[in-house]
């Protein structure tokens, strides 16, 4: 399965590739993100298979990015929602966007734009370093081999 | 063709993923900023077929994400360089290296750290916002929609 064989590189990339690595994943993480939490809504928003949408949620749940939670005991009937490494996760969702407004929205502009509670301002998000708050970014760092390459 | 389908939807995160949602394309992004830009190089570091990288390298080039720079003139040899288009695509693999890091390197740690030229010390991306320079994170925004919202 070409799963098992991403999850096995020692590469954090690879990886998260392995849980969130084809398209339709981060959109469903994006739905149940803004909102979005039930199998027909999200069904209906993504236009996407019943089968393959309930392939990709129960994969989702195993591996702790979705949580499901009850709203009606009778019928039984839950929704979906983010668990904090699914929340974590939508951090990559925003500079997937940052990057994607930049590059790919061409003259129409940004589909959505993001108001930071913090300054109340639409703003978008920028890496800094967890060390000294500076600017970070793949042109200012050395890569360096972590306790967990293979050896 | 699925990627059109993607790339047509009013959203970053689907268009991005147009351009590198499939698990190849980010690892071979990776490899070229890692400094292994030939083919057999990335092949060989891969263990991805010819057929299929030959298919994923034009793409990424009609994509502008990668270039071609010639090496050799005799036999013409060349090899693949990240445009700026393609380095800002880095930062989004430095956060997803961040959250693998963090949810998927288990026991052994990350497979690789990144020091940080500014400071020197070994740190990991975060995202701030562009506006007030704190924190942001998918829980502090509020998602507005832009000017390129579908109708």
């Amino acid at each position: 399965m070409q799963r098992t064989q991403f999850g096995e590189l020692a590469c954090s990339i690879a990886r998260t590739l392995d849980v969130i690595g084809e398209p339709w994943s981060p959109l469903i993480l994006r739905d149940v993100w803004v909102g979005i939490r039930r199998f027909d809504a999200i069904q209906a928003d993504l236009g996407i298979s019943r089968k393959v949408l309930t392939e990709r949620l129960k994969w989702l749940v195993e591996q702790g990015i979705l949580g499901r939670q009850e709203y009606s005991h009778r019928p039984p009937r839950s929704e979906y929602v983010l668990t904090a490494k699914g929340a974590e996760l939508c951090s990559l969702l925003m500079v997937m966007v940052a990057w994607g407004d930049r590059w790919t929205a061409g003259d129409a502009g940004p589909p959505v734009l993001y108001r930071h509670h913090d300054c109340g301002h639409v703003s978008h998000p920028e890496l800094h370093c967890s060390h000294c708050d500076r600017p970070m970014n793949a042109g200012n760092i050395d890569i360096l081999p972590g306790p967990g390459a293979a050896a």
